[in-house]
């Protein structure tokens, strides 16, 4: 195992009903700005219910926070935190309304221009107090001190303890109403950040990586159930997800291993020039990583093979590649594309993303640091 | 799942050389009490490392902490923080020096007679800061706000979220100068906490039980190879064991599942009263419990069977009766006992213990609140 460093202070309120906490989980004197996307909230009962929760408190709203937040979008809520004094956040949504409000919670105590808190890595001395109501598991943004923010098609990250939610509000009821699409976006972004934290080389972190196969496992045999008509509306289902999802990424299972992250990296491009939705990059890059970095990762391969998909019959290079084949086939069944050429990229594509890597710096993927340029080509090749 | 509310705020610095950390975990103008045992930190150059680290800050000791740490003994510590102005405690040491600091921190700071902080439950409303350095992996108390602390023969906890350390060192190379008895010792309490938080009865917390079971197998694993003299010596056995314990009870297994601790508070009274170390009386109580409440807990006795001892084949009754036996084996292979017998107790032990847990309020114990002072005697026959 190696050294690590670790906190978690997210209080965390896990269950049905529990968006009533929010009245004693923020302070009674805060004024407090409800940051939320599109408005599903306000069809699904969400909004109605923080509002009853906050009906003791000054508070206020900004909506209109998309997928992959922009940074245009939400340079717009620091004129409203001055206004009327905001000294609380409280995001309602998904990770693009938690990573968006993050950047909200930063720049509004940042001096000078915030986007260099991105651009530049500026530190982030100060931010907002900043609180949270998920209503779709998938990024783990609810318990987490990440965020990637967008700007003209570029989507880039930023982390600071001072932007990690004080407490998130996880009422696994409220996904009920979450389109198929978004549940199977969600599974997969959360299967995801675990393959990043898992599929690298042994350390002999015996507890982490039974932690990551606990969640594996959970996501491969809730994930469809809550696709499938007959057991889509159980909420037991949407607990185990949505338990899942958060724990994939609370920097728990990651402490004191290596971690990969090529697959997030690429996948952001494939966003950044395509607007494809962030799971469906990860489900397509996935597999090709896994096939290009087979021998680097052949230990962990093997282990994922026996303990996830319990694979021990046949030689070492036949359960690999049906450990690929299973972790495919999983995603075909949570509805997500595994090949460029399902999302109308081709060829032409991989010049253009591989441009994108390089301007952003990101030649040195993986947990070896080992996947230039010139491998991400060949990953995306795989992906064709 | 049950609903639940979950935060773990103790940072945690974990690996070897990780002491070194205390220079910045701990406030600059802090006037720092270090508390610990008997003085083995002194043999084992903990105290050396401590020294070094402390070496910018104003700092004082008080030793003499002991195992079931004593609140004549405790009590003690309350005139060297007046005297020297102490404002941060630094425990070093195991389960019983931590629980001791987080009782002396919450003293410190309480008005009026400290014992009514553990016989009248009486709140604690402040306490001193502390952070700790764990030198024997064993109770969680390091990352929990949880303490027993023991007055003339009885052994009584209390818990504040005010006294949970905000920083906890693990340093698993500390530990390889434990003796057997200590590991063996920390290894059962570890795998015990897993238990009474796990074999209960389900409410589909998937997550939650794939985590025990992935602590319960690391600690079969590693355990025996702590004590074996070809790999007694091997850091990343202690790494693993160290981390297990911590996970074991720091909230996040039990969070959303229903929890037993009947075995502990029946064990709290054979340490109570014979003075047996902790661990075995978790040994000898343990397996009865399993025993006695068998029905109650045959759901998930047969999937702690199935995912823990790999026991599919033959009736579903010799499954449950045979994960019992391994789980005995197993507790004898950590040279811990499993049988009153085997502590020299016998029948006449039993009056006494009974007259206890009713004298506790003990008498409505397990996960279904049905251990009855009767049914605790039905357990403690069937450990004769």
């Amino acid at each position: 195992m190696l050294n690590f460093s670790f906190k978690n202070s997210t209080q965390i309120h896990f269950g049905e009903g529990q968006i009533s906490q929010l009245r004693d989980a923020i302070p009674a004197k805060a004024r407090v700005l409800v940051t939320y996307g599109g408005g599903s909230i306000k069809q699904n009962g969400v909004y109605d219910q923080v509002a009853e929760a906050l009906s003791g408190h000054a508070w206020f709203e900004f909506s209109g926070i998309e997928p992959n937040p922009n940074y245009d979008t939400l340079i717009g809520a620091l004129n409203l935190i001055r206004e009327h004094k905001i000294d609380f956040l409280l995001a309602v949504g998904g990770g693009s309304v938690i990573d968006g409000s993050k950047f909200i919670a930063a720049a509004a105590r940042f001096e000078g221009d915030a986007w260099d808190i991105i651009a530049k890595r500026a530190p982030v001395t100060a931010a907002l107090p900043l609180g949270c109501v998920l209503t779709l598991p998938a990024t783990g943004s609810e318990s987490n001190s990440g965020a990637v923010i967008t700007r003209d098609g570029n989507k880039l990250p930023f982390m600071s303890p001072l932007v990690q939610p004080a407490f998130a509000v996880l009422d696994p009821a409220v996904t009920l109403s979450l389109s198929d699409r978004q549940i199977s976006n969600g599974v997969v972004d959360a299967f995801v950040h675990t393959m990043e934290q898992y599929l690298t080389y042994p350390v002999n972190a015996k507890v982490q990586d039974r932690f990551a196969e606990g969640l594996l496992l959970t996501l491969i045999e809730e994930g469809p159930k809550a696709l499938a008509a007959e057991s889509k509306d159980d909420l037991e289902v949407r607990s185990n997800i949505m338990w899942s999802a958060t724990l994939a990424l609370n920097g728990l299972i990651g402490a004191g291993v290596p971690q990969d992250w090529a697959t997030h990296m690429i996948g952001h491009e494939l966003t950044g020039a395509y607007g494809i939705d962030h799971a469906r990059t990860l489900s397509i890059v996935l597999p090709a990583v896994m096939k290009v970095k087979k021998e680097a990762k052949r230990e962990k391969l093997l282990q994922y093979a026996e303990r996830v998909w319990q694979l021990t019959d046949g030689d070492a290079d036949s359960r690999i590649e049906r450990a690929i084949e299973l972790t495919e086939q999983f995603f075909s069944n949570m509805q997500v594309p595994t090949r460029l050429s399902q999302v109308e990229l081709g060829d032409e594509a991989i010049d253009l993303l591989i441009g994108k890597l390089t301007e952003h710096g990101m030649t040195a993927l993986g947990e070896q640091n080992d996947i230039s340029a010139d491998v991400s080509r060949r990953i995306l090749q795989a992906a064709l």
